[in-house]
């Protein structure tokens, strides 16, 4: 059975791998399993959004049915006008794509950008999915390494582009690391994108949990936006449908006249409920959403209290859904990650997963996906890394 | 704003492409738009289904949640079950992915086979997404040209195969000709593929429509049927589930092992409510796609009568969702449709959506979806074919 090269090359998805290292295990009952491992919520959306869904299905012949290629037309006018206040900018729904998730948001994106032997350049540590993504298409991922803070640097990102190079991509809030670019730093990465032709694509996937009020940068606001930016959204964590599958694109008309073709033919439409309940979300739990992001800020400001107290660790960054840690034992983080599931009961992801093999950051890190725990259980995280023996 | 050449140089979707033709277009009172573009239901699920789907939403946490990437074990193992029943051979659990649907579960076995500069077989009329995916991929379309009664010529596909083919893609019952393969072509097709050590895709999507009663054909039976066959299959026409985005694919483990890094990038996971609904429809709606069989198979008779009335038309294909028609007139089936849109109230997709630039068979033909139109609307179409002036 022949399998593609590049396909063979790939790496395996990291959440599925890590499920296995826990699965058919049976955990101390004074010690149960803490799973840190995946950036998803693990309660349902409320009551009133579930009771919704269950109204569309019923009484909407349409929620079942194809709908346009690049969604619900009043879920992009929503997109548009809540973006167009959020960021102080003009967007306009044709500006708009909905996705089946911000993955397959990111996956269009590249496909109307590179292929086989182009270049696009990632922060390092990366999201994995990107970099599968890039492996599966041939395209090389060009590495920028992060500095203080974990973020990375415009004058390293403009030495790395070559004639190859399509893009830039930046996760903010990041995934793995938590670090909130600033919106100046953004900026800089814009008008690189812009003065060397090449696209900046901003992955906001847990734009909603910013520590910072107001627009997380000001790029909507240029006039010329649409030639550079490409930015991708989730509705995934802001109101727990992670298991419907929407996200959304916003760029040029242009731009998503191409994205359409892709979309097309790898998935119709975003599924017609999932849309509607995304929707229904942005309509009607602005102020659930608030409590949700008091919470994860809350369990964030744990995260860092109690990580400074364990001896040897270091917290790199935090913010979002993650705390990137690194660890104090000379061990590779994917040998360390899995003695946690046995020693620790805890399932984290090593850093080896979000880097090069080899890499030094890699082997030295932790990722810890707090959203799922909360500040008791944070604290109990932090005791059992603290007492952890090798 | 730069594009991809591959992207750039892929055609738009047709479906959509179609439905700009009768955009803000008021079709006159007494001859009302008949729309045989699109192979979908119009109607939504029966009402137990979308019931069901309710009770999902507010009751099952689950549905709302991240699934497994390959897709919820209970439909891979229904699958498994219901496929070596129907096609008396051996299928298990770990040989089934769900999909966001069957155009998903093509791309991502593609993926898996091909990149840039090789080629995959397609019978000529192709299935337009087949030919924009592999476009997009920069992978060739080698076109096998279909004879009488619209069927390819394993002959004549042994001798387009080179040491680039990494695979022959058939549909049956096709899309567009509606043509039903018979069981011991599609074996001689397997075993080509056999013994040239490529993939046999057998995309099945309306495998529930077929006019024959049992095994559309016996390749389950092989004992190494997984090391060639990938077959695909959709629960969007059988119990219409279009807009939730549900499809299969059954092939080796082996290769969904690599299905898996595909999917995981571009949709995590197919939604879980679809999933559900699928199940729930495999398990209790039997019965009825019994006689949605043979409703559809009864506006298929229908077509046949009807469409051999008129003077000049021929039916090259009949068969699943669709008939294929050779139309009369010195025009070129693209400007045709577009006439008969304005002339004559019906949108129908010209042949030059499935066939290469120019191709003699696709100018001269059309693709009629009938199986939205009731069999007294089949009538008034062959009466407007028939009297179309030119």
């Amino acid at each position: 059975m022949r399998i593609h090269p590049a396909m063979a090359a790939t790496e395996a998805p990291p959440v599925m791998e890590a499920r296995r290292w826990i699965s058919g295990i049976s955990f101390p009952a004074d010690r149960p399993l803490l799973n840190v491992s995946q950036a998803a919520p693990v309660a349902p959306p409320p009551q009133a959004l579930r009771e919704a869904i269950a109204r569309f299905a019923v009484d909407v012949p349409q929620a079942h049915l194809y709908g346009p290629v690049l969604g619900l037309g009043d879920l992009r006018e929503q997109v548009a006008a809540d973006w167009s206040d959020a960021y102080g900018g003009s967007v306009d729904a044709v500006d708009v794509a909905i996705t089946s998730g911000c993955n397959q948001a990111f996956a269009a994106a590249i496909s109307t950008l590179a292929g086989t032997g182009d270049e696009v350049l990632l922060p390092k540590p990366w999201y994995f999915n990107h970099k599968m993504w890039l492996d599966m298409a041939g395209i090389q991922s060009v590495p920028m390494p992060c500095g203080a803070g974990m973020l990375p640097d415009p004058e390293v990102a403009a030495g790395l582009i070559t004639d190859k190079t399509r893009a830039i991509v930046l996760v903010t809030p990041n995934n793995p690391t938590g670090a909130e670019y600033p919106a100046s730093l953004v900026r800089v990465f814009f008008e690189l994108c812009r003065a060397r032709g090449i696209a900046l694509i901003v992955d906001e996937t847990y734009r909603d949990f910013h520590s910072r009020k107001g627009a997380p940068h000001d790029l909507f606001t240029c006039r010329d936006w649409r030639d550079t930016l490409i930015q991708l959204y989730s509705f995934s964590k802001a109101y727990r449908l992670t298991g419907h599958r929407v996200g959304a694109m916003v760029t040029s008309p242009a731009r998503l006249a191409e994205v359409e073709k892709f979309l097309d033919t790898v998935a119709i439409c975003a599924n017609q409920l999932g849309q509607m309940a995304a929707l229904w979300g942005m309509q009607n739990l602005k102020q659930w959403l608030g409590g949700e992001r008091a919470e994860i800020l809350a369990r964030r400001a744990a995260v860092e209290r109690e990580m400074s107290t364990l001896s040897g660790w270091e917290v790199l960054g935090a913010g979002a859904y993650f705390a990137y840690l690194k660890h104090p034992y000379p061990m590779a983080s994917d040998a360390l990650a899995k003695h946690l599931v046995s020693e620790a009961s805890v399932l984290a992801l090593p850093g080896t997963m979000f880097t090069p093999q080899g890499d030094a950051l890699g082997l030295q890190s932790l990722r810890i996906a707090f959203a799922n725990i909360d500040t008791a259980e944070i604290g109990e995280l932090a005791r059992r890394l603290g007492s952890l023996t090798l």
